[in-house]
Protein backbone atom coordinates (compact mmCIF):
# COMPACT_ATOMS: atom_id res chain seq x y z
CA UNK A 1 0.00 0.00 0.00
CA UNK A 2 0.73 3.79 -0.73
CA UNK A 3 2.53 5.19 2.65
CA UNK A 4 0.72 8.48 2.65
CA UNK A 5 -2.90 6.69 2.29
CA UNK A 6 -3.76 6.24 5.88
CA UNK A 7 -2.07 6.69 8.77
CA UNK A 8 -2.58 4.03 11.89
CA UNK A 9 -2.96 3.69 15.54
CA UNK A 10 -0.91 1.01 16.57
CA UNK A 11 -1.89 -0.91 20.04
CA UNK A 12 1.17 -2.62 21.62
CA UNK A 13 0.96 -4.48 24.71
CA UNK A 14 0.71 -8.33 25.75
CA UNK A 15 -2.26 -10.87 25.58
CA UNK A 16 -4.70 -8.19 26.55
CA UNK A 17 -4.02 -6.58 22.97
CA UNK A 18 -3.70 -9.77 21.29
CA UNK A 19 -6.66 -10.76 22.67
CA UNK A 20 -8.26 -7.88 20.01
CA UNK A 21 -10.43 -4.38 21.56
CA UNK A 22 -9.88 -2.54 18.36
CA UNK A 23 -12.10 0.46 17.50
CA UNK A 24 -11.88 -0.70 14.12
CA UNK A 25 -15.62 0.08 13.03
CA UNK A 26 -14.97 3.92 14.56
CA UNK A 27 -11.83 4.46 12.80
CA UNK A 28 -12.93 2.61 9.37
CA UNK A 29 -11.26 4.52 6.43
CA UNK A 30 -10.05 7.10 8.88
CA UNK A 31 -6.91 5.59 10.17
CA UNK A 32 -5.73 1.67 10.45
CA UNK A 33 -5.44 -0.15 13.42
CA UNK A 34 -2.44 -2.21 13.86
CA UNK A 35 -2.29 -4.76 16.52
CA UNK A 36 1.05 -5.16 17.94
CA UNK A 37 -0.12 -7.64 21.21
CA UNK A 38 2.33 -10.05 22.34
CA UNK A 39 0.77 -13.02 25.09
CA UNK A 40 2.99 -13.31 27.85
CA UNK A 41 5.55 -10.51 27.12
CA UNK A 42 6.43 -8.44 29.71
CA UNK A 43 8.38 -4.67 29.29
CA UNK A 44 11.92 -6.20 28.94
CA UNK A 45 11.03 -7.99 26.28
CA UNK A 46 8.75 -5.19 24.58
CA UNK A 47 11.92 -2.67 24.20
CA UNK A 48 14.14 -5.28 21.89
CA UNK A 49 11.00 -5.67 19.72
CA UNK A 50 9.53 -2.01 19.82
CA UNK A 51 13.18 -1.34 18.39
CA UNK A 52 12.81 -3.48 15.78
CA UNK A 53 9.17 -2.70 14.36
CA UNK A 54 8.88 1.02 14.95
CA UNK A 55 10.72 2.89 12.04
CA UNK A 56 13.51 5.09 12.93
CA UNK A 57 12.65 8.63 12.25
CA UNK A 58 14.76 8.83 9.27
CA UNK A 59 12.50 6.78 7.45
CA UNK A 60 9.09 7.26 8.93
CA UNK A 61 8.89 9.48 5.66
CA UNK A 62 8.26 6.63 3.33
CA UNK A 63 5.64 4.81 5.82
CA UNK A 64 2.44 5.31 7.22
CA UNK A 65 2.58 7.87 10.23
CA UNK A 66 1.87 6.34 14.00
CA UNK A 67 -1.11 9.04 15.01
CA UNK A 68 -1.12 7.00 18.25
CA UNK A 69 0.30 4.30 20.18
CA UNK A 70 -1.23 3.00 23.24
CA UNK A 71 0.75 1.04 25.77
CA UNK A 72 -1.01 -1.63 27.62
CA UNK A 73 1.89 -3.83 30.05
CA UNK A 74 1.90 -4.87 33.57
CA UNK A 75 -0.27 -8.05 33.55
CA UNK A 76 2.96 -10.12 32.91
CA UNK A 77 5.76 -7.54 34.82
CA UNK A 78 3.38 -8.35 37.69
CA UNK A 79 4.00 -11.94 37.95
CA UNK A 80 5.51 -13.33 41.07
CA UNK A 81 9.10 -14.65 41.02
CA UNK A 82 10.53 -17.05 40.19
CA UNK A 83 7.97 -16.99 37.20
CA UNK A 84 10.50 -15.79 34.04
CA UNK A 85 8.01 -13.12 33.05
CA UNK A 86 8.44 -11.31 36.53
CA UNK A 87 9.79 -7.83 36.46
CA UNK A 88 10.61 -5.69 39.26
CA UNK A 89 8.07 -2.86 39.64
CA UNK A 90 10.70 0.09 39.59
CA UNK A 91 12.20 -1.77 36.03
CA UNK A 92 8.71 -1.90 34.86
CA UNK A 93 7.81 2.56 35.77
CA UNK A 94 11.61 2.63 34.27
CA UNK A 95 10.68 0.65 30.76
CA UNK A 96 7.39 2.56 30.35
CA UNK A 97 9.20 5.83 30.18
CA UNK A 98 11.67 3.97 28.28
CA UNK A 99 8.97 2.87 25.57
CA UNK A 100 7.02 6.53 26.00
CA UNK A 101 10.38 8.56 25.18
CA UNK A 102 11.13 6.20 22.42
CA UNK A 103 8.58 8.38 20.46
CA UNK A 104 8.38 11.57 22.68
CA UNK A 105 12.28 12.36 23.07
CA UNK A 106 13.48 14.65 20.04
CA UNK A 107 17.16 13.15 20.98
CA UNK A 108 15.73 9.30 20.72
CA UNK A 109 16.58 7.60 16.74
CA UNK A 110 12.52 6.63 17.00
CA UNK A 111 11.34 10.08 17.63
CA UNK A 112 8.18 10.75 16.15
CA UNK A 113 6.37 13.97 16.21
CA UNK A 114 2.84 12.76 15.16
CA UNK A 115 2.96 10.16 17.81
CA UNK A 116 0.72 10.34 20.50
CA UNK A 117 0.90 7.72 23.45
CA UNK A 118 -1.81 6.39 25.41
CA UNK A 119 -0.66 3.73 28.34
CA UNK A 120 -3.63 1.46 30.15
CA UNK A 121 -2.88 0.04 33.26
CA UNK A 122 -3.21 -4.35 33.75
CA UNK A 123 -6.80 -5.33 34.85
CA UNK A 124 -7.17 -6.55 38.63
CA UNK A 125 -6.61 -10.28 39.06
CA UNK A 126 -9.18 -13.02 40.54
CA UNK A 127 -6.71 -14.97 42.58
CA UNK A 128 -9.63 -17.32 43.56
CA UNK A 129 -10.71 -18.09 40.04
CA UNK A 130 -7.26 -18.29 38.83
CA UNK A 131 -5.42 -20.42 41.56
CA UNK A 132 -8.08 -22.99 41.13
CA UNK A 133 -7.25 -22.90 37.31
CA UNK A 134 -3.51 -23.54 37.82
CA UNK A 135 -4.13 -25.95 40.66
CA UNK A 136 -6.17 -27.91 38.30
CA UNK A 137 -3.50 -27.90 35.60
CA UNK A 138 -1.46 -31.34 34.87
CA UNK A 139 1.24 -30.79 36.74
CA UNK A 140 -0.69 -28.26 39.13
CA UNK A 141 1.07 -25.13 39.10
CA UNK A 142 0.85 -22.49 41.99
CA UNK A 143 -0.57 -18.87 42.18
CA UNK A 144 1.27 -16.57 39.86
CA UNK A 145 -0.03 -13.16 40.16
CA UNK A 146 -1.23 -11.89 43.19
CA UNK A 147 -4.11 -8.84 43.59
CA UNK A 148 -2.07 -6.52 45.46
CA UNK A 149 1.03 -6.87 43.31
CA UNK A 150 -0.98 -6.25 40.16
CA UNK A 151 -2.49 -3.26 42.34
CA UNK A 152 0.38 -1.88 42.78
CA UNK A 153 1.86 -2.18 38.77
CA UNK A 154 -1.24 -0.38 37.95
CA UNK A 155 -0.63 2.68 40.90
CA UNK A 156 2.97 2.58 38.98
CA UNK A 157 1.23 3.33 35.30
CA UNK A 158 -0.87 5.98 36.61
CA UNK A 159 2.13 7.50 38.30
CA UNK A 160 4.08 7.21 34.72
CA UNK A 161 1.59 8.48 33.03
CA UNK A 162 1.54 11.48 35.64
CA UNK A 163 5.37 12.24 35.63
CA UNK A 164 5.43 11.55 31.26
CA UNK A 165 2.91 13.87 30.65
CA UNK A 166 0.65 10.89 29.22
CA UNK A 167 -3.32 10.07 29.62
CA UNK A 168 -4.07 6.75 31.10
CA UNK A 169 -7.10 5.15 30.72
CA UNK A 170 -7.27 3.37 34.47
CA UNK A 171 -9.06 0.16 33.58
CA UNK A 172 -7.85 -1.75 37.03
CA UNK A 173 -10.23 0.53 39.00
CA UNK A 174 -13.45 0.27 36.10
CA UNK A 175 -13.46 -3.01 36.52
CA UNK A 176 -12.75 -3.10 40.20
CA UNK A 177 -15.42 -0.93 40.88
CA UNK A 178 -17.77 -2.62 38.78
CA UNK A 179 -16.94 -6.00 40.49
CA UNK A 180 -18.34 -3.68 43.83
CA UNK A 181 -15.01 -4.19 45.13
CA UNK A 182 -15.10 -7.88 45.91
CA UNK A 183 -12.39 -10.14 44.33
CA UNK A 184 -14.53 -13.12 43.71
CA UNK A 185 -17.37 -11.29 41.61
CA UNK A 186 -14.51 -9.97 39.33
CA UNK A 187 -15.47 -13.31 37.84
CA UNK A 188 -18.14 -11.66 36.19
CA UNK A 189 -15.55 -9.51 33.85
CA UNK A 190 -12.46 -11.91 33.65
CA UNK A 191 -12.92 -14.77 31.84
CA UNK A 192 -10.00 -17.09 33.97
CA UNK A 193 -8.77 -14.34 36.53
CA UNK A 194 -6.85 -12.70 34.16
CA UNK A 195 -7.76 -11.76 30.74
CA UNK A 196 -10.98 -9.93 29.80
CA UNK A 197 -14.59 -11.44 29.07
CA UNK A 198 -15.35 -10.11 25.12
CA UNK A 199 -18.86 -10.64 25.05
CA UNK A 200 -22.00 -10.11 27.40
CA UNK A 201 -23.63 -6.93 28.92
CA UNK A 202 -21.22 -4.43 30.24
CA UNK A 203 -18.03 -6.71 28.67
CA UNK A 204 -14.93 -5.51 30.45
CA UNK A 205 -13.62 -5.04 26.73
CA UNK A 206 -16.46 -2.35 26.40
CA UNK A 207 -14.46 -0.52 29.65
CA UNK A 208 -11.22 -0.15 27.34
CA UNK A 209 -13.12 0.71 24.07
CA UNK A 210 -15.09 3.30 26.03
CA UNK A 211 -11.98 4.56 27.88
CA UNK A 212 -9.61 4.70 25.09
CA UNK A 213 -12.17 6.89 22.78
CA UNK A 214 -12.87 9.04 26.36
CA UNK A 215 -9.44 9.73 26.48
CA UNK A 216 -8.40 10.63 22.90
CA UNK A 217 -11.68 12.98 23.06
CA UNK A 218 -10.18 14.47 25.76
CA UNK A 219 -6.81 14.50 25.56
CA UNK A 220 -6.11 14.54 21.50
CA UNK A 221 -9.28 15.68 20.39
CA UNK A 222 -7.89 16.21 16.94
CA UNK A 223 -7.91 12.64 16.29
CA UNK A 224 -11.12 11.26 17.89
CA UNK A 225 -12.74 9.38 15.28
CA UNK A 226 -16.04 12.13 14.80
CA UNK A 227 -12.96 14.68 14.36
CA UNK A 228 -11.64 12.80 11.18
CA UNK A 229 -12.33 12.66 7.52
CA UNK A 230 -12.56 9.70 5.38
CA UNK A 231 -9.87 9.58 3.04
CA UNK A 232 -12.04 8.67 0.42
CA UNK A 233 -15.61 10.21 -0.11
CA UNK A 234 -19.19 8.98 1.02
CA UNK A 235 -20.15 7.09 -2.61
CA UNK A 236 -23.27 9.80 -2.51
CA UNK A 237 -20.55 12.61 -2.80
CA UNK A 238 -18.87 10.78 -5.85
CA UNK A 239 -22.04 10.24 -7.20
CA UNK A 240 -23.37 13.41 -7.13
CA UNK A 241 -20.12 15.44 -7.90
CA UNK A 242 -19.52 16.91 -11.33
CA UNK A 243 -15.99 15.53 -11.87
CA UNK A 244 -16.68 12.13 -9.84
CA UNK A 245 -12.77 11.35 -11.31
CA UNK A 246 -11.53 14.26 -8.91
CA UNK A 247 -14.31 14.24 -6.37
CA UNK A 248 -12.62 10.49 -5.49
CA UNK A 249 -8.73 12.16 -4.90
CA UNK A 250 -7.52 10.81 -1.37
CA UNK A 251 -7.58 13.47 1.38
CA UNK A 252 -5.53 13.79 4.72
CA UNK A 253 -8.17 12.23 7.35
CA UNK A 254 -6.55 14.78 9.72
CA UNK A 255 -6.71 18.02 7.94
CA UNK A 256 -9.40 16.72 4.96
CA UNK A 257 -7.27 18.24 2.55
CA UNK B 1 6.33 1.34 11.66
CA UNK B 2 9.28 -1.02 10.62
CA UNK B 3 8.12 -1.75 6.51
CA UNK B 4 9.68 -5.32 6.96
CA UNK B 5 8.09 -6.37 10.01
CA UNK B 6 5.18 -7.45 9.26
CA UNK B 7 3.18 -8.04 5.55
CA UNK B 8 -0.24 -7.85 5.33
CA UNK B 9 -3.60 -9.32 3.64
CA UNK B 10 -5.11 -6.38 2.29
CA UNK B 11 -9.49 -7.06 2.05
CA UNK B 12 -10.27 -4.27 -0.63
CA UNK B 13 -14.48 -4.06 -1.65
CA UNK B 14 -17.63 -2.73 -0.45
CA UNK B 15 -19.66 -2.07 2.56
CA UNK B 16 -19.28 -5.95 2.79
CA UNK B 17 -15.58 -5.44 3.56
CA UNK B 18 -16.27 -2.23 5.67
CA UNK B 19 -18.80 -3.91 7.63
CA UNK B 20 -15.88 -6.26 8.91
CA UNK B 21 -15.19 -9.58 8.83
CA UNK B 22 -11.65 -10.26 9.50
CA UNK B 23 -9.86 -12.74 10.05
CA UNK B 24 -7.16 -10.99 12.38
CA UNK B 25 -7.36 -13.64 15.09
CA UNK B 26 -5.49 -16.69 13.22
CA UNK B 27 -3.09 -14.27 11.54
CA UNK B 28 -2.27 -12.21 15.13
CA UNK B 29 1.78 -11.93 14.73
CA UNK B 30 1.87 -13.08 11.24
CA UNK B 31 -0.05 -11.18 9.01
CA UNK B 32 -1.37 -7.35 9.50
CA UNK B 33 -4.85 -7.14 8.22
CA UNK B 34 -5.94 -3.91 6.54
CA UNK B 35 -9.53 -3.05 5.44
CA UNK B 36 -10.01 -1.03 2.12
CA UNK B 37 -14.14 -1.25 2.50
CA UNK B 38 -15.66 1.46 1.07
CA UNK B 39 -19.33 1.73 1.73
CA UNK B 40 -21.24 1.84 -1.33
CA UNK B 41 -18.51 1.93 -4.50
CA UNK B 42 -18.55 0.44 -7.47
CA UNK B 43 -16.08 -1.07 -9.38
CA UNK B 44 -15.71 1.84 -11.48
CA UNK B 45 -14.68 4.38 -8.51
CA UNK B 46 -12.69 1.52 -7.32
CA UNK B 47 -10.26 1.66 -10.04
CA UNK B 48 -8.66 5.44 -9.06
CA UNK B 49 -9.09 4.29 -5.59
CA UNK B 50 -6.78 1.33 -5.74
CA UNK B 51 -4.01 3.56 -7.50
CA UNK B 52 -3.97 5.70 -4.94
CA UNK B 53 -3.85 3.34 -2.37
CA UNK B 54 -1.42 0.44 -3.51
CA UNK B 55 2.06 1.31 -3.88
CA UNK B 56 3.97 1.55 -7.32
CA UNK B 57 6.12 -1.35 -7.99
CA UNK B 58 9.28 1.14 -7.16
CA UNK B 59 8.66 1.95 -4.28
CA UNK B 60 6.90 -1.09 -2.84
CA UNK B 61 10.27 -2.30 -1.44
CA UNK B 62 10.19 0.45 1.36
CA UNK B 63 6.69 -0.76 2.59
CA UNK B 64 4.94 -3.70 3.90
CA UNK B 65 4.28 -6.07 1.19
CA UNK B 66 0.86 -7.36 0.37
CA UNK B 67 0.47 -11.09 0.56
CA UNK B 68 -2.78 -11.55 0.02
CA UNK B 69 -5.41 -9.03 -1.78
CA UNK B 70 -9.17 -9.58 -1.65
CA UNK B 71 -11.41 -8.28 -3.86
CA UNK B 72 -15.70 -8.33 -3.27
CA UNK B 73 -17.59 -5.99 -5.30
CA UNK B 74 -20.71 -6.46 -7.37
CA UNK B 75 -23.16 -5.76 -4.78
CA UNK B 76 -23.50 -2.43 -5.97
CA UNK B 77 -22.14 -2.72 -9.48
CA UNK B 78 -25.53 -4.96 -9.68
CA UNK B 79 -27.60 -1.88 -8.94
CA UNK B 80 -30.60 -1.17 -11.23
CA UNK B 81 -30.43 1.74 -13.67
CA UNK B 82 -31.00 4.63 -12.96
CA UNK B 83 -28.96 4.31 -9.83
CA UNK B 84 -25.68 5.85 -10.23
CA UNK B 85 -23.60 2.99 -8.81
CA UNK B 86 -24.67 0.95 -11.86
CA UNK B 87 -21.87 -0.43 -14.11
CA UNK B 88 -22.94 -2.51 -16.80
CA UNK B 89 -22.27 -6.68 -16.73
CA UNK B 90 -19.36 -6.15 -19.34
CA UNK B 91 -17.58 -3.21 -17.57
CA UNK B 92 -18.25 -5.23 -14.75
CA UNK B 93 -16.20 -7.88 -15.70
CA UNK B 94 -13.69 -5.44 -17.22
CA UNK B 95 -12.84 -3.70 -14.23
CA UNK B 96 -12.18 -6.98 -11.97
CA UNK B 97 -9.66 -8.25 -14.63
CA UNK B 98 -8.30 -4.68 -14.54
CA UNK B 99 -8.12 -4.64 -10.52
CA UNK B 100 -5.89 -8.16 -10.74
CA UNK B 101 -3.65 -7.11 -13.75
CA UNK B 102 -2.72 -3.87 -11.81
CA UNK B 103 -1.09 -6.84 -9.01
CA UNK B 104 -0.66 -9.68 -11.60
CA UNK B 105 0.80 -8.46 -14.59
CA UNK B 106 4.42 -7.76 -14.91
CA UNK B 107 3.98 -4.57 -17.19
CA UNK B 108 1.54 -2.99 -14.52
CA UNK B 109 2.93 0.22 -12.36
CA UNK B 110 1.61 -1.70 -9.86
CA UNK B 111 3.23 -5.31 -10.29
CA UNK B 112 4.07 -7.10 -7.35
CA UNK B 113 5.04 -10.32 -7.14
CA UNK B 114 4.05 -11.08 -3.50
CA UNK B 115 0.39 -10.56 -3.99
CA UNK B 116 -2.18 -13.10 -3.80
CA UNK B 117 -5.64 -11.92 -5.53
CA UNK B 118 -9.03 -14.09 -4.17
CA UNK B 119 -11.98 -13.04 -5.64
CA UNK B 120 -15.48 -13.25 -3.60
CA UNK B 121 -19.26 -13.03 -5.25
CA UNK B 122 -22.18 -10.52 -3.64
CA UNK B 123 -24.45 -12.42 -1.84
CA UNK B 124 -27.96 -12.93 -2.88
CA UNK B 125 -30.72 -10.11 -3.25
CA UNK B 126 -33.42 -10.66 -0.49
CA UNK B 127 -35.64 -8.37 -2.75
CA UNK B 128 -39.21 -8.74 -0.64
CA UNK B 129 -36.97 -7.63 2.65
CA UNK B 130 -35.32 -4.85 0.43
CA UNK B 131 -38.33 -3.75 -1.20
CA UNK B 132 -40.32 -3.07 1.84
CA UNK B 133 -37.44 -1.32 3.90
CA UNK B 134 -36.89 0.96 1.11
CA UNK B 135 -40.58 1.64 0.50
CA UNK B 136 -41.14 2.68 4.36
CA UNK B 137 -38.30 5.27 3.81
CA UNK B 138 -39.44 8.83 3.66
CA UNK B 139 -39.74 9.55 0.64
CA UNK B 140 -40.53 6.13 -0.31
CA UNK B 141 -37.87 4.81 -2.93
CA UNK B 142 -38.33 2.34 -5.25
CA UNK B 143 -36.30 -1.51 -5.46
CA UNK B 144 -32.58 -0.60 -6.28
CA UNK B 145 -31.68 -4.33 -6.74
CA UNK B 146 -33.04 -7.54 -8.40
CA UNK B 147 -32.18 -10.89 -7.53
CA UNK B 148 -32.03 -12.20 -10.98
CA UNK B 149 -29.47 -9.20 -12.19
CA UNK B 150 -27.02 -9.83 -8.68
CA UNK B 151 -27.33 -13.17 -9.65
CA UNK B 152 -25.44 -12.66 -13.03
CA UNK B 153 -22.96 -10.54 -11.31
CA UNK B 154 -21.68 -13.11 -9.13
CA UNK B 155 -21.46 -15.50 -12.23
CA UNK B 156 -19.40 -12.98 -13.91
CA UNK B 157 -17.19 -12.79 -10.58
CA UNK B 158 -16.54 -16.63 -11.52
CA UNK B 159 -16.36 -16.57 -14.93
CA UNK B 160 -13.36 -13.69 -14.40
CA UNK B 161 -11.54 -15.93 -11.76
CA UNK B 162 -11.68 -18.61 -14.05
CA UNK B 163 -10.10 -16.48 -16.85
CA UNK B 164 -7.75 -14.75 -15.12
CA UNK B 165 -6.60 -17.69 -13.32
CA UNK B 166 -8.06 -16.61 -9.82
CA UNK B 167 -9.41 -18.56 -6.74
CA UNK B 168 -13.24 -17.45 -6.26
CA UNK B 169 -14.50 -17.30 -2.54
CA UNK B 170 -18.70 -18.03 -3.86
CA UNK B 171 -20.87 -16.31 -0.98
CA UNK B 172 -23.65 -16.20 -3.22
CA UNK B 173 -23.77 -20.04 -3.50
CA UNK B 174 -22.92 -20.32 -0.02
CA UNK B 175 -25.53 -18.50 1.22
CA UNK B 176 -28.53 -19.41 -1.46
CA UNK B 177 -28.36 -22.70 -0.89
CA UNK B 178 -28.22 -22.17 3.02
CA UNK B 179 -31.81 -20.46 2.78
CA UNK B 180 -32.93 -23.72 1.16
CA UNK B 181 -32.88 -21.51 -2.64
CA UNK B 182 -35.68 -19.74 -1.07
CA UNK B 183 -35.35 -16.00 -1.34
CA UNK B 184 -37.78 -15.30 1.44
CA UNK B 185 -35.75 -16.94 3.73
CA UNK B 186 -32.69 -14.70 2.74
CA UNK B 187 -33.78 -13.11 5.65
CA UNK B 188 -31.95 -15.38 8.18
CA UNK B 189 -29.08 -14.14 6.63
CA UNK B 190 -29.13 -10.54 5.49
CA UNK B 191 -30.06 -7.70 8.20
CA UNK B 192 -31.34 -5.30 5.28
CA UNK B 193 -32.08 -7.92 1.90
CA UNK B 194 -28.63 -6.61 0.70
CA UNK B 195 -25.82 -6.95 4.04
CA UNK B 196 -24.87 -10.06 5.96
CA UNK B 197 -25.84 -10.67 9.64
CA UNK B 198 -22.72 -10.29 11.87
CA UNK B 199 -24.42 -12.48 14.74
CA UNK B 200 -26.12 -15.81 15.37
CA UNK B 201 -25.56 -19.27 14.37
CA UNK B 202 -24.35 -19.94 11.05
CA UNK B 203 -23.94 -16.36 10.17
CA UNK B 204 -23.24 -15.47 6.72
CA UNK B 205 -19.84 -13.69 8.01
CA UNK B 206 -18.45 -17.15 8.89
CA UNK B 207 -19.04 -18.20 5.22
CA UNK B 208 -16.69 -15.79 4.24
CA UNK B 209 -14.32 -16.10 6.86
CA UNK B 210 -14.34 -20.15 6.40
CA UNK B 211 -14.51 -20.13 2.28
CA UNK B 212 -11.47 -17.58 2.63
CA UNK B 213 -9.39 -19.59 4.76
CA UNK B 214 -10.31 -22.71 2.64
CA UNK B 215 -9.43 -21.16 -0.42
CA UNK B 216 -6.30 -19.23 0.71
CA UNK B 217 -5.41 -23.10 2.31
CA UNK B 218 -6.40 -24.79 -0.98
CA UNK B 219 -4.70 -22.24 -3.50
CA UNK B 220 -1.87 -20.32 -1.03
CA UNK B 221 -1.18 -23.15 1.55
CA UNK B 222 2.13 -21.46 1.95
CA UNK B 223 0.00 -18.50 3.31
CA UNK B 224 -2.59 -20.25 5.46
CA UNK B 225 -2.16 -19.01 8.83
CA UNK B 226 -1.01 -22.74 10.37
CA UNK B 227 1.59 -22.09 7.94
CA UNK B 228 3.32 -18.99 8.91
CA UNK B 229 5.87 -18.08 11.79
CA UNK B 230 5.32 -15.67 14.48
CA UNK B 231 7.38 -12.54 13.60
CA UNK B 232 8.18 -12.51 17.09
CA UNK B 233 8.66 -15.62 19.35
CA UNK B 234 6.35 -17.01 21.88
CA UNK B 235 7.02 -15.90 24.99
CA UNK B 236 8.18 -19.12 26.93
CA UNK B 237 10.78 -19.84 23.57
CA UNK B 238 11.74 -16.25 25.11
CA UNK B 239 11.58 -17.28 28.73
CA UNK B 240 13.34 -20.62 28.31
CA UNK B 241 15.94 -19.56 26.23
CA UNK B 242 19.63 -18.84 26.94
CA UNK B 243 20.33 -15.53 25.05
CA UNK B 244 16.80 -13.74 25.17
CA UNK B 245 17.88 -10.83 23.38
CA UNK B 246 18.41 -12.86 20.42
CA UNK B 247 15.81 -15.31 20.52
CA UNK B 248 13.49 -12.06 20.33
CA UNK B 249 15.22 -11.29 16.52
CA UNK B 250 12.03 -10.90 14.51
CA UNK B 251 11.40 -13.66 11.83
CA UNK B 252 9.92 -13.61 8.46
CA UNK B 253 6.24 -15.02 8.87
CA UNK B 254 6.78 -16.90 5.49
CA UNK B 255 9.85 -18.09 5.55
CA UNK B 256 10.62 -18.44 9.42
CA UNK B 257 14.01 -16.72 9.21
Amino acid sequence: MNADVQDCILLFGDSLTQGGWEPHDVYARKLDVINRGLSGYNTEWSIPVFEQFFAKSKIQETLPKVQLMTIWFGANDACLKPSPQHVPLPTFSANLSKLINFVKSPSSPYYCSSTRVILITPPPVNTLQRGSLLAARDPPRVLDRDFDVTQQYAEAVKEVGKKEGVPVVDIWTSIWEAAGKVEKDLSKYLNDGLHLNADGYAAPIQFVYDGLIEAIKESYPEIHHEALEFVFPRWDEVANSEDQLKSLTKKNALTGK
